[in-house]
């Protein structure tokens, strides 16, 4: 046996046992990515190692936004938690610098924040100032969504498995995608579309829920980054406005700079919500969350209910925060993911263009996918296996992505926002090789 | 002008000038304690400093369990962030290590995890699991408690405002306290706290709710800290069960050898829940809360329900959580809390009784208070303003602490749990003076 055997058995069986003892602690449903699951030990920017000694380009990671191991997000909080971490029911400047710099980003009436620990406390905290402000039970979601883990927010959970049946409360809407729909069929797509919003709220008024909210990701990322009809958005949020209800836009993906055309999501669109929800980039991975709003529906919240959340808003919290709105500023990176993702955006058309088993290029700035697809001449069908083999072989080209949307066909990358043009090109000539390999 | 009233006057405006941006971006309602807010600029161990460099002993804060700015787990943090931190898809054996470590802090069937970024997700998840094993809507909870913030949990609020009613599901619990009760009256003051509980379970079952959690803190510390009858928690727990519903040790206070009588609240008594929530002193203040329950109800719940948790589990909440528990154990903390919260019952005790605005004493381990009445000779009435100048004295005299309980007249004390016989006793020193020279 040579050293060089031992050592990969050795590490084999150490991916085994370590897989057994997650089991025994963590049980087996929680969810792990690829056949093998794979053991990640360190990172560094835009690449990450593996127990074998591997490297990996992180094409799928959107947590960590300025970069794995990000020195100045480590210094920010490691100086923090040298100095003080406490609730904010002391006065502490730290979360009133981050609350100032955060909210520079918004405009219009968007001017008052709570800090949470998560997405899913965002979502849950801005359902229930909607429920709240307009006496209003009924939600408008897309009919394959998430938003969170929660009871509520299982409760309007469409995109993945959940014991809870859908609320009765709930009206699941179709998103539009045109897609593959020629230009002249597209104001019929809208019309249909919005007249589907008009009988859901019709149906949850002769039910008696009223509308609350309209809870949306402006990128529809869950939903396989559909491309809506112009004036979609504006459209479904002056229905649910004439109805009495609020509009949530939920930035956890879209969030940050991630589509390029803005630092928030809302922005692609001529509407500003009333309420603005975020969470996994906002920390780099440090667990925090926000609901951004109007001082009328802050105060309104306020003046009705102790609110409180203990580790939100902790000076911690926020320096992990402003590091990251910091780096991102001095990086430029909002810019360069506009800039980066027109880029990939173009060599994936032509990608598409020179495969028959790519049906069309999604997505903005720097969360895009494509679609994997059959076709027999006539019928062009989704392709689920095809996309699991391609994530898989991408896996052992050494790139990180996965995969969304209702058929699970549709390539899900969205990198760290320090992805610069060179790991791009790594990213795009693995995945041509690999199409071309496979199909 | 001397530099001196230079400087103070200067602190005073950056005081003010703090709480006006906090409050054109946080808003008026997020609550601070104190007439005039405390603004705590670093700490350490169980000191902590403010804006004009004055010195304040912590009796309060139960977040920085061992202690602010512990430097053991500040390295830990660092150490981690700059080597990778990523969600639990991904394979990682610090999620691992710490799962298999806190679970060895119980016993019996307690066997399994889900780790969540706070409390209230952890109660919001205990919950869901309950509602969905049982099939049953119910909850039995005290009438004076507050277990977080989301949507489930404010229907079931009883301790604090929320503006939703409480849920018609929910069947408030009156919690039995032998304090100032003759020992010859606990037994019918146990019979008719279990015949409530036999009435409340009854009425949810009439309507149909049925019961599908008992949701408790062990401390009942919102409650005030009462004394329970013995074998009161028993007689809940198996009414509950008998009914067919769950019960959820909320260890947000009592966790972590809060007590002294155990490192689980639910250990001072003869009963194992199926359920326990942690949050708060989990991670030192990174915020981390987690649901240890039995491997039946784990893969009951991991079978239909698709769940993930972004942020927990990630290696840098489990380098916190691992460097808390080591922590405690080398410093033998849990140990040193019953022996240091006995001294400090005792000394509570001797204070009591030298004066009459001192009702009883309260609470166990490291969690204690007590309370503070007026008397006419006949009657002992609750005496909040008194507690709250109490509180504002003993701030003056560099000590910090609160109040809790349905009249708000009970002294909250629980000081970080490197709390030491010479901090207790700075803390009882100035309690005494504080007593004696306001009343």
């Amino acid at each position: 046996m040579t050293t060089e055997t031992k050592t990969a058995s050795h590490v084999q069986q150490h991916g085994k046992d370590l897989l057994a003892r997650r089991y025994a602690t963590l049980g087996p449903h929680s969810p792990l990515f690829y056949k093998q699951p794979l053991e990640l030990v360190s990172g560094s920017g835009v690449w990450l190692t593996d127990a074998q000694g591997k490297v990996y380009l992180d094409g799928y990671n959107n947590v960590p936004h300025v970069g794995h191991a990000n020195p100045a997000v480590a210094e920010a909080i490691h100086q923090q938690l040298l100095t003080i971490n406490l609730h904010t029911r002391y006065l502490n400047d730290r979360v009133v610098v981050y609350a100032e710099t955060l909210l520079s980003t918004f405009g219009g009436a968007l001017e008052r924040l709570f800090l949470t620990n998560s997405g899913s406390e965002a979502n849950e905290l801005a359902l229930r100032i909607a429920r709240q402000h307009t006496g209003n039970t009924g939600v408008l979601v897309s009919d394959f969504s998430y938003h969170g883990n929660t009871t509520s927010l299982a409760e309007l959970t469409t995109g993945l498995t959940v014991r809870e049946p859908l609320g009765s409360h709930v009206r699941p809407l179709r998103i539009p995608d045109t897609h593959g729909v020629a230009e002249a069929d597209v104001p019929a797509l809208l019309q249909q579309a919005l007249s589907d919003v008009d009988a859901a709220i019709a149906s949850l008024q002769a039910a008696g829920h009223g509308v609350s909210a309209f809870l949306f990701d402006p990128l529809f990322s869950t939903e396989g980054l559909p491309q809506l009809p112009a004036r979609y958005i504006e459209g479904v949020a002056a229905r649910v406005r004439e109805a009495g209800g609020l509009v949530i836009s939920d930035e956890v993906q879209s969030g940050f700079g991630r589509t390029g055309s803005g630092m928030w999501g809302y922005q692609m669109f001529g509407m500003e919500p009333e309420l603005v929800t975020m969470g996994k980039p906002m920390g780099n991975g440090h667990p925090i969350g926000a609901v951004v709003t109007t001082a009328v529906l802050l105060d309104e919240f306020g003046q009705h209910n102790m609110f409180f959340n203990t580790f939100a808003g902790s000076p911690v919290s926020s320096a992990a925060g402003l590091a990251v709105l910091r780096f991102m500023e001095q990086e430029d990176l909002m810019a360069k993911a506009a800039h980066l993702g027109d880029y990939i955006r173009t060599r994936l058309e032509s990608i598409a263009q020179g495969n028959a088993n790519v049906g069309s290029v999604r997505g903005r700035g720097l969360f895009f996918g494509i679609d994997i697809i059959e076709s027999d001449g006539r019928r062009r069908t989704p392709a689920p296996d095809l996309t699991k083999i391609l994530i898989e072989d991408m896996r052992e080209r050494g790139v990180l992505i996965s995969r969304v949307g209702p058929h699970d066909n549709v390539l899900k990358m969205r990198p760290p926002l320090v992805f610069s043009k060179a790991h791009a090109d790594v990213l795009l000539e693995q995945l041509e090789l690999s199409l071309r390999n496979l199909f």
